[in-house]
């Protein structure tokens, strides 16, 4: 029988995780989890919807399926684990195999020997060093006192309106939340779009879709400073380009660094971006000490390279992983992450898996084709959104590099479908004829996903060449002139149209309208519709006619980001 | 130049999408498609929507997302491809490779020489040898005019009741097309269980769930005898057990069979089911014919065998590997299926891809694990229902088997994720630390699917014993009386139980209370709660105090698909 003292620092996701998992391992171990927070085990994750007023019991973030908070009390009954709250670990002593906790409530330090350690001090939001950061009004959307903050703003409806700094997954979340909660919200974004897991055309239909609902999104451009007045309470801010925005409440959300101090004075190896160094069995540099969790980082399984992603579902699977490890050696591996992301996005979903073609770029792929697919998710009749995807392939062995999509409804499944296939190493033609579950409620007859890596088969294997929104967008700023086609009938014309320039002709009549196409048959031709699979079927016929270079308009009007005429 | 000709019969599905196909490969073949039925590329999954007044305007089943009908005029206008409906092939001439083709509204015959021929002559619906099937009022879901017939019993709102017989996909898609018409309606089913996909625990849930809405279900029976009146019109059915039941309408759906008497008399190779027999490229033993859709079988992708899957979205794949094909030589291969299916049951969704335990011990697959797993998809704070799965994994190699699911609510995710994880060949280990998108309005923390991939994990690595509702109910029916615990609270208990002697010991107090517990180790004790998560913890507590013969129920309270005494 086993009576080993395991010691858990954190208290939150990978924390509990480890601890109960070690605890279903071995009933005889003592258990010990420290928490410096009053609450243990929140649903982080649920804050946003917390904040919002999605659901109003604040304890649903902190109970059971059933009911039961996840209190210390809790802990010891139903799992035999010794939580103590309000308790930080200030120092471990890796020789000696001890920490030092002291008490938050008296301040008294006591030491505690271990066998096993097992870090998971998660992350802490980065406050960036802006003039005015201290005033009141500032926050974050990471601890749940800062949960209780701002849903505290939201029941006094007093602020009427907030500055999100930061587009990211967390600031998308803040900003839905609070404009739930009645608040007006700008997003403030340094990069070019917001989402950055998404490339640029993609996020760029998001940030359309907000603004349609009245948020207020300004990119490439960042807060130079907090304003506040004489009661050190913000009122405003000033933007990098010099405009002043007034406002009451700003959320800083620009993503979160390892909390990484105690393992690093521990002496315990640390990875460049400042994360805790672990290996396939979540084990530090040290064999007596794991670590999980937004506080370490660990392999991209597409590129081999170490990466950070704080995400809840990966602390969830690496603290079980070292559940069982702490009791039974080094049996099981967590082998590393796709990276993958969604974000509800008031009434859209947006999500990613694996690498973006801006991501694959910079990781070094340098032989990649992509498709964006815009179609509607299930037939017309069953009442249908669309959804638009990117696709990322390496062409070397025709494998998924990643695949992005945005919809109004739920885009997990594709995503889900997507990371699995990845995480198979399937091919496009793998994925092709994959056999999915086909009911018109649910898909249309070809999954979007599906159609997907046929059209990219097409690029790859039959030629077809296409041009992104973005790329041809920047030709035409740049006075160029394409000849385009719009290929769908008058009454669809009417009813909406991009007006960049574009001569509608009708599929159907095609053939008998050369006449009013370019007859130097090396003019640049580029066909759409509104999915551009008509566009498709026209570049076919033109590229038979003799003209040489003919694309197609990727994604058709609903994957255009950019204003239309109509 | 290619100039060659390309015949394609059949018009439904698989036939168009080859047609297509081969159109965008070649600009100059003659494609010539030959369709018996008026209508073209019906969406025949659709029918029941339609039928069950989901949408009302019969043309969305035959047009394009822009509302344009797929027509002989369509067909030739947009895609050059020449369609002739109303006419029937009567014979293929496969060494003078010759056609002739009947118009069915003159009656006269031609001729027609092809290059490559193209079978997708479908299926037809089973019509069982039972006296008084020629009655008025009987009839199936699967041709244009069946669905225009059900269309209409629905408008006139005169039957008040119908009789559905066989309870696989179509069976209860047509149940929920005329309940959804206020047609009271009851299914016959020959078999022990309705879905015959699914296992009998998750069919059986689906079916109390069914008869909650009003339908009535008859299992284990079947349809000995059609009553009529003098003027053949249906007035009820017999049952094989004698009880009579009255109605207006029957639907027979017990299944479909391959349309191969062309293919056959024509002198192809038929397999032992009757299909049209096809290899990798969808070809036929004859290397100008192809051959795709509901008259071919294909490889299962698991068991290496060939099985009939009559499905709409394999025959639209199919058609486009025969279109490249065509055109290409034999460069694209159709490697098989999964038989995965999904179906929509009023507000529940049940899918399955790959082998049910059924299915894998008929394969021959000896050293098998399977679990039954339920739980909420997202967290409770986001409002979410429960899924209940059933995961069929190979002892030998790992790998999964088979997945199948059911929930109030979509579960193609699921199901999608399963299919795309045997696709690539994944064992349970691979999932269990797979990156899926997270996010609270979209699924737990740990997804449901790696939920039970981690359940097996426990099962095979860890000792974990489970029992099955089914397993337990057929015991306790032949008086055995294991020793039954529900670890919940006491307000849980009150609100709802199983009732089937198990004694009440909160998981909390459980050390406490061993006294209440037979003090001989090797009694058999079976614990459960909700969804059998504090029973697992219990029955480690226990194993632990020395108890030898500790099973949990799996699926807990929401997995038990009979009778609760509250």
């Amino acid at each position: 029988m086993s009576s080993k003292r395991i010691i858990i620092i954190g208290g939150s996701a990978a924390g509990p995780k480890t601890a109960s998992k070690a605890r279903r391992m071995d009933q005889n171990a003592e258990i010990i989890l420290f928490q410096k927070e009053k609450d243990l085990s929140m649903a982080s994750c649920g804050f946003p919807y917390y904040v919002g007023g999605v659901f109003d019991d604040r304890n649903q973030l902190l109970c059971t399926p059933t009911g039961v908070t996840r209190d210390p009390d809790f802990f010891v009954t139903t799992k035999n684990i010794i939580a103590k709250t309000e308790t930080e670990i200030i120092k471990i002593d890796k020789t000696a195999k001890i920490v030092i906790a002291k008490d938050l409530k008296t301040d008294k330090d006591t030491e505690y020997s271990y066998d096993k350690l097992v870090i998971c001090t998660g992350a802490t939001s980065f406050k960036p060093p802006i003039p005015g950061i201290d005033a009141k009004g500032i926050s974050a959307l990471k601890t749940m006192s800062d949960a209780d903050f701002l849903r505290k703003i939201r029941d006094e409806k007093k602020i009427k309106k907030a500055i999100i700094i930061g587009g990211g997954l967390i600031g998308i979340e803040t900003c839905e939340a609070l404009q739930l909660a009645g608040i007006k919200t700008a997003i403030i974004e340094l990069q070019d779009q917001i989402l950055p897991f998404l490339d640029y055309e993609l996020a760029k239909k998001v940030e359309n879709y907000m603004k349609s609902l009245g948020v207020e999104i300004i990119t490439s451009n960042g807060v130079s400073e907090f304003i506040k007045n004489e009661n050190n309470e913000l009122t405003g801010i000033k933007l990098q380009d010099g405009k002043e925005i007034s406002c009451e409440l700003a959320v800083v959300s620009i993503g979160v660094r390892p909390a990484s101090k105690l393992a690093k004075e521990a002496g315990l190896k640390i990875t460049e971006t400042g994360a805790v160094w672990v290996d396939e069995y979540m084990q530090t540099d040290d064999p007596h000490i794991y670590s999980a969790g937004d506080c370490v980082e660990t392999k991209h399984l597409i590129t081999g390279k170490n990466v950070y992603s704080p995400m809840g579902d990966l602390a969830n699977l690496q603290g079980r992983v070292i559940g069982e490890n702490l009791v039974k050696g080094n049996k099981r591996k967590f082998k590393g992450v796709l990276q993958t992301g969604i974000c509800k996005v008031f009434e859209y979903s947006a999500g990613a898996t694996g690498l973006s073609k801006k991501q694959a770029i910079k990781a070094g792929y340098n032989n990649i084709e992509t498709v964006v697919n815009a179609g509607p998710y299930r037939p017309g009749f069953m009442g249908a959104t669309v959804i638009v995807s990117k696709l990322v392939v390496n062409k070397d062995d025709r494998r998924i590099l990643g695949y992005q999509c945005i919809c109004e409804g739920d885009i997990s499944k594709q995503i889900g479908m997507a990371a699995m296939a990845i995480t198979g190493k399937l091919t496009i033609d793998d994925i092709s004829n994959a056999d999915l579950p086909y009911a018109p409620p649910f898909s249309l007859a070809i999954e979007h996903f599906i159609v997907s890596c046929h059209i990219i088969q097409n690029k790859i294997d039959d030629g077809l060449k296409g041009i992104t929104s973005v790329e041809l967008k920047k030709r035409l700023d740049n006075n160029e002139k394409p000849f385009l086609i719009d290929l769908r009938g008058p009454d669809e014309y009417e009813m909406m149209r991009l007006g960049i320039g574009e001569k509608l002709i009708p599929l159907g009549k095609l053939k008998n309208s050369l006449d009013q196409i370019p007859q130097d048959k090396n003019t640049e031709i580029i066909c759409f519709c509104k999915i551009s699979l008509r566009g498709y079927e026209a570049s076919l016929i033109l590229k038979n006619l003799g003209w040489t270079n003919v694309s197609i308009l990727e994604g058709g009007i609903m994957g255009w980001p950019f204003d239309r005429e109509k």
